[in-house]
């Protein structure tokens, strides 16, 4: 294990050595396995977008084992899913990836100006499936928050007791935002923030826009000149939004997109000081090799092998 | 172990020895330790204003391990914050000053004029984190005050059972009460009641103006002509509210002030009896060289030393 | 132990030795011990009214100290407060004066036209602060009122497996109701029901004015030519309510009012088969001498020595 | 992950994907990674024999870091040890190799000719600690067999249930057996069978002698013709009295012994059809580039990069 | 905290904040806080001898409050007791000096070859009163071993998780051992090794004379020429041991005896590297203020200011 690991594992010192040893298997696998960095591919658009908007791009994506190959072959550090796409593979690609069970989940059959996910998966549910850590969703914003904010501290403190890492999808959602607002600067930073004073290990939010959202922060950033014009200015504020840094921090991908938009994006990402991406339907809605090919990309400027 | 802080014991008779010998170590800690008075650090700020608002006027306050140097180097009696923070920089302060679980926290991504905040700690995680109290916030005046008294109230039970002492900060507000009255002197004085009567061991107030909010209080206050007319009289009233003077009530600092009029409102609570202060933005919203010495001249005006 | 003790005994059969016990606590205790009477001295109104529209006709009223030592000194049955004003003088006065838990609190920072107070304490606190009692208030009419039942009755079941006596304060009170109809006839004996089927072993309930709330039951009371004329054959009826005298039912005296006053209408209890008094304001609210002799007068109206 | 590890894998289909992906863990480690073959470190000594027996012809392995780094440095699939040795060292080397937490433990101060191991750890602190398997010692032939197959059976469902694999230890021992029958072909290939039977992953039995002590059993080895004149053959008896070769079987090296006959030893083994080797006393005995040597000697035998 | 004891912290890595956090209270308190070593004063003689044996030498050792008062006054780094010493003073002196709460006992009323000590209390009395560590004794050599490395193991587990530290007094008793093999080197060495691998924080062990009990461990102390000859190497063996120095092990001062018996002993302990010395009998059987002096000396030697 090489120093970098050793200094991103020391910012978890009150954590148990199963939570760092789970940890540590998130950093050490896959092509930025060391680095530092991290690619994680999640797949729960087919709760949470159904399955034709998910799937139909590339139909072998319906197949749950799909999303273990593409993930295992691309060199991905982990694998993120809800219950039932981990149990429809598990068994055929236990111990090939770390995974990450999806406890919570939203679908748009019912959706909501304010949003509550359903818990849809336990933490014994990711010990069985032999999982290295738990992923949780909350949505500052919305005013079921305070429910999800509930949930998440219960779930986090048995998975911690069991040895299990911890990561939240932190998304500003409901009828207290603008659109706009759900990216604005202060708003992301400010749900990065929420992320770790509850407690998550590694902290996944939007790329933020320059926007910012509420008055009193507004005053704030311009009285003391944050820098956020630049992308890479703006990952770098989020990083220092999650406790200086001392927390790790990944991007999510968002919808569909100009391949060469998210390698700009990734290098802002790697350059702002964040620790990687989570990039679904970037990469699963695309023929495997392909895919494989994109997130190699990626992967190399996380490595720095791609300028 | 001085009379003085014998006698703050000797009011907490019902309470078992281990919460006894925790709230001596907060009377005991830091530069203060042993006068009878308090001066803590709280920071919660990240969570329920933000982080930029919080943290850009001093980045190094970004760092959960700044908060914790900063409180140990000032000489506080205790410092307090929600799980991530505490989370953040524990293993490595363990043992070198009282800390307070912040259990419940509330953000500002989803506001409500009758707030209600999430409970985001639980009393395992203040014993497995070394802490030598919980603290949790109610808001009477919300519509959701009976939900906040009865998590308050099973929160404390257990945390009394363990050992732990209970710190309750209560801040009027909600759809009951006009923004003035939040700190009018009856309302202040009846929060302060309500926390007493609830079982905290440490209430924390604002300091209350000499405006009355409620009319049939009003009444009362004009008939037997409560002297209400200084800080001081007021702070007096606030102590009396709580049990005569039998229970720990401390200040806060409020909003980031001119040093003058905290230092004025630290004598204030000094001469009227009052316990201490809770002084977060402005103290760790500067520099730390600044922080401390502003920190230690409020210390100064509590044990005496500065008149 | 009398006969008469022993008859108010025997009505509470299908209690446990431990529950009749402290009945028979209650009833041994103080001046009137043994006569079958009781007056009890309960502190709540800090929570309930405010600290200063409490104790500021009387400011030694603000410790909670005070009121054990009126209780004590009066010769009152028993004391009845919340949780954190019995754990500030419980150790001092421990095993000197029965003790009635109060579990449930209302204030009003937060009033509401349907009132649902809130859980402050527990039957494992009663237990642990040495209590014979727990009590709990219920507000029939209530748009809640389902709720409180349904807390009562599970309070109730885990304080009689304790071997606790039950105290209901039964308030009606509610959107159902007009001002004048808290306090009418048919409404207050309805309410001294309610109490009683829910298990109750004391009642409490406001003393009733002649007037007929509900249609329904104005027809019966004028068919079937119930005397509640005077305020003496009032309390007859509110007894023959209770199950026909089984039960133990005690009337509050309100708010401060005017000596006389309270002596007629204690006569009015002693002569229409009432049980006794609970009574608050009218005794802390003044200075401790006045206090017991007014105390000591109310006694001896029950205990018949005073006509 | 290569066919031969998909094989192993597949014989362990009745166990959850957690409890696979640990033995994927255990099996893709080290330098014999994917090979099928395993070598473990076990520092149970120190308990089992005590310290200056087990540490003082190395004095660096009183050191409980000393044999984290060991067992990395040579490359072993996995570390066992008893709580302490591992609390002692796994928050510096957690996630650089499998950890196994031997549940009980057995020492000499008070011996008995019918060994009972003590429960010295739980799988509660194998989760928090991040071991993949629990150990666990039977001594069948003890009269105290029941207790430890019960004890086993309990630990092994939770283990199994959290997603731990489990390895037993199964050493023939107690007053129903010679001393040259606690490793008699018989005894030591009926010691795996219970094992295997009471649901063991990984079973470890010392390497058995041609003696047979059993007398029904010797009249079948004799009527069979089963082969068991060379130590390989004998190995191979083993691994078909586990299951026909459908569980891990593995061999403990005794005490320190002549390096020729180690790595004789580790042929028989490795040609029998064994899976490795579990070796203490005659790695950690040694210097450690010494015991580094001596060991990567013994995994090129079982890579079959030496012949 | 100065390094020493960030230093011994370090070795308790796996510990939560908690446990590190008192541990640091054990190290921090007293004349000797910061020094690494410790003098704690334990009183379990009562129950263990009698009250005769152990208090009429100096009858004021019958009073539970004399003790507190000792170990206050002395300035020693903890108090040790059962539960019914620390109840019956722990009030008074709560938060003045850390205390241990000795969770088994045993009385000679009913001695035996092979002691089985009874469990006395709980980790939960150890929290209500306020307690660093819990206390537990082994007897390694009892045929009833295994019942007590259970018990240990099941109370250090929850001990563990609720923040405090756990302190065994391992004391080497039963039929398996000669009286003189007790205290013989390879048994007190294999004594401390137990301890330590059944998680032990502070280890409690009699100082060992030259005498070798078991003939396998002899044969290695001699092979190895373990140097055993002067006290100071043989604590220096001890302390190997104990995972070569990374657990705190301590030394009973044994039955009363001349004063510089027990300063020369603390002059070996001292410089053969153990971290000090719980003295009882020599301590409380004689009046108090040559206690002190006798305490204070052990301390200088200790702390080096005495040679």
């Amino acid at each position: 294990m090489n120093e970098r690991i050793k200094e991103i594992l020391s910012w978890y010192g009150s954590d148990n050595p199963g939570t760092r040893t789970n940890l540590a298997r998130l950093l050490s696998h896959g092509k930025l396995g060391g680095t530092g960095r991290l690619v994680i591919l999640p797949v729960d658009q087919g709760f949470e977008h159904g399955p034709a908007r998910s799937f139909a791009p590339n139909p072998p994506g319906y197949d749950p084992h799909y999303h273990f190959e593409l993930a295992i072959e691309a060199g991905c550090n982990a694998y993120a899913a809800p219950l039932g796409f981990l149990e429809g593979g598990v068994t055929r690609y236990a111990g090939q990836i770390p995974l990450i069970l999806k406890l919570n989940n939203h679908d748009v059959l019912h959706d909501d100006k304010d949003p509550l996910p359903a818990v849809t998966g336990s933490v014994r549910d990711a010990l069985r499936l032999g999982c290295s850590a738990i992923g949780y969703t909350i949505y500052p914003g919305s005013s079921h928050c305070v429910q999800m904010y509930e949930q998440l501290r219960a779930i986090a403190e048995e998975a911690k007791a069991s040895g299990l890492a911890v990561v939240v999808w932190s998304y500003p959602r409901g009828s207290a935002l603008s659109k706009e607002g759900e990216t604005a600067m202060d708003v992301v930073a400010y749900a990065a923030q929420i992320a770790a004073q509850l407690g998550a290990h590694v902290i996944k939010v939007k790329l933020p826009t320059a926007h910012l959202e509420q008055a009193a922060a507004k005053k704030v950033y311009e009285a003391e000149q944050i820098p956020i014009k630049t992308l890479s200015e703006r990952v770098r504020h989020v990083v220092q939004s999650s406790f200086a840094g001392r927390r790790i921090v990944i991007f999510s991908g968002g919808a569909k997109s100009d391949d060469k938009n998210v390698f700009e994006e990734a290098r802002a990402i790697r350059d702002g000081g964040g620790f990687g991406s989570i990039i679904g339907r970037n990469s699963f809605q695309r023929p495997k090799p392909e895919a494989i090919k994109f997130l190699r990309t990626v992967m190399g400027i996380y490595a720095g092998e791609i300028p």
